[in-house]
């Protein structure tokens, strides 16, 4: 698979994504949006799989949209109007599915992320970095602000900064980009590879099903008020409770074993 | 009153109350939730209380629930499911008694504050840490994702953050959860009981009936929009101006002279 | 125009509002909020300008609300209260309309920011301070809790900070501002004119078609869920998307030249 634009690796429940147009800076073509549309519609049932990184070959994450294919959809007679609300439809609903995923979704960023490449990074539960990676929400450099990527941004970062960045298209860096509550963790890029896989490995081993149901309820009951958030979660809670590899989980930490998930 | 699971001492129209059951790292056993859901309960309508703070005695803050209590209560016919909801909800309406308190409320925390701890800490209004204290939501190593304790959690910090906690059960020290917006300050240990005493008697020798009508509007208007927002808080400041106290107070000011509250 | 209260200078399509009664440290009186509206309402249809400075004469950027002004309405039969009740309506309107501004406001901040001056800066969209600067909501100290100022610090800094700076009445410098979120960019005071006019130029060069639809979609995004958020962030790509400038914009970006918005 990997002469094609978006590569899969499994290993040790983790599935790994390959952004693979290099030449591109992995950009979110109609054809990528689709790629990646169609791996997460198939580990939203995929059982096997705990833990997806996303990841980009070459110099970059991921540089955003296609500009060079927008362009060309001008040429219709609407001057390319059906074609764009339909591009940001599509891209904002693979956006929406990284979220809705049973598994945690990281994003292992390096080079650059920007525009809708910054937008795929934030919509990730996760995010690890090369020293050095440069992120922005620069559509506004060339007339088109970034309004779509802003809907992730200011998800995860205060918003005096989103509003920074978004008009004066300066990128942060990875460390401002930690401090500020978007990247989680920074790694020296020859090592962002393995440390990326250990944090992914760490939480493939946890149990799977305490994983599934407590990334559904984090989301849940964002925006919710208290007292809807804790009757959600608190449901949540007794489900988890109930199952047998829960009851044993707190045995074995009762006993000071480990636990017998097998 | 040294004996009880939950101590309180009042001084200088503080409220301290001490979590004492140090050989189970202060858990939140049934008989722990309804001693401080009675604390919290006469606390709502105490007017020489201004400041409670809650600490725990011993080596930790808090473990968060008892986890020998919720493993007995396997053995009903139901194996625990109507404990398991009666428990949560329980201890969810104690979680949200403490922003519904007329007082500020200071968790003073030290050793770890961990699961139903953590979320202890973070439903509180201002929290004090001695160096070295280390904050978990790590339920999830043991099979039991800390869904209630993230309510609280994510309200206090940035998502990307809490994610990473939450999954992968690993704990942050008193710098980065203060950093993160969890904790206000940190002292070293053997001054943080003054230390924190100080906090408390600064916001005590404030004027309580504007403490208390600005706590209750701080919370209701979380979350609002703006229009609302200032709807419910500039009815609350026209409220604040019509007292006495805060005419002197105003006056004083102006005079360069303290305000005569007495 | 330099003896009225709120100054006005233009140039480069950067419109520079001063506040200018330094003897009452640029106090929110009657006649300053009504300035204010004044100009936010004629900035709202002014298509020149592409970014609005707002700063303070003298020592301080602004210190509130004008305290004996408030204490003279007292002499009323209704002790003040149909006068405060009007006087919060009318800052708070004039608070929302810097949001609702098609120009981003730059608060450029220096000596103290406090109570509603804190809420002046923390309303506008990017603030930067002189080194030294100090922030405070501090209308506790005088009994006056603020209430209303703390409606626009708690939408830019974590939750526990803010009640920490409402409940205790201390300020925070600059730096931990800037940390928190409030301030973006740190100046000496002695470039901070000069660099304040830097970032508005910066943003003053892009399209400004394309800053104005950001900048509305910024604020409509907000606390909607994901869904609704990029339903409509994606009909402002759309429309953004449209303009000829735009074209022209990507078009000179693949074509490795400037564009040409003239």
């Amino acid at each position: 698979m990997t002469d094609t634009i978006l590569t899969r690796q499994d290993a040790d429940g983790i599935a790994t994504l390959t952004l693979n147009t290099p030449a591109s800076l992995n950009a979110l073509s109609d054809a990528m949006i689709a790629a990646l549309t169609a791996q997460f519609t198939a580990l939203s049932t995929d059982r096997q799989t705990r833990v997806v990184v996303l990841r980009g070959e070459g110099r970059a994450f991921c540089a955003g949209h296609d500009l060079r294919e927008m362009q060309a959809a001008r040429q219709s007679p609407d001057k390319g109007a059906a074609y764009f609300s339909d591009l940001f439809q599509r891209c904002a609903a693979m956006m929406q599915m990284i979220p809705a995923l049973p598994q945690p979704v990281i994003a292992q960023t390096h080079g650059i992320a920007t525009a809708a490449g910054c937008q795929l990074a934030a919509s990730c539960d996760l995010v690890t970095a090369a020293q050095g990676t440069r992120f922005g929400v620069n559509g506004v450099n060339i007339g088109l602000f970034c309004s779509t990527p802003m809907v992730a941004l200011t998800r995860k970062i205060p918003p005096a900064l989103a509003f920074e960045m978004l008009t004066t298209g300066e990128f942060i860096d990875a460390t401002r980009a930690r401090d500020a509550g978007l990247v989680n963790r920074i790694s020296p890029p020859e090592t962002l590879d393995a440390d990326t896989r250990v944090l992914a490995r760490q939480i493939a081993g946890k149990l799977g099903a305490a994983v599934k149901i407590g990334k559904s309820a984090f989301y849940d009951q964002q925006g919710e008020s208290l007292a809807e958030a804790y009757a959600l979660t608190g449901r949540a809670m007794v489900e988890n409770m109930l199952w047998r590899d829960t009851e044993e989980g707190i045995t074995a930490f009762l006993e000071k074993r480990k636990p017998d998930w097998s």
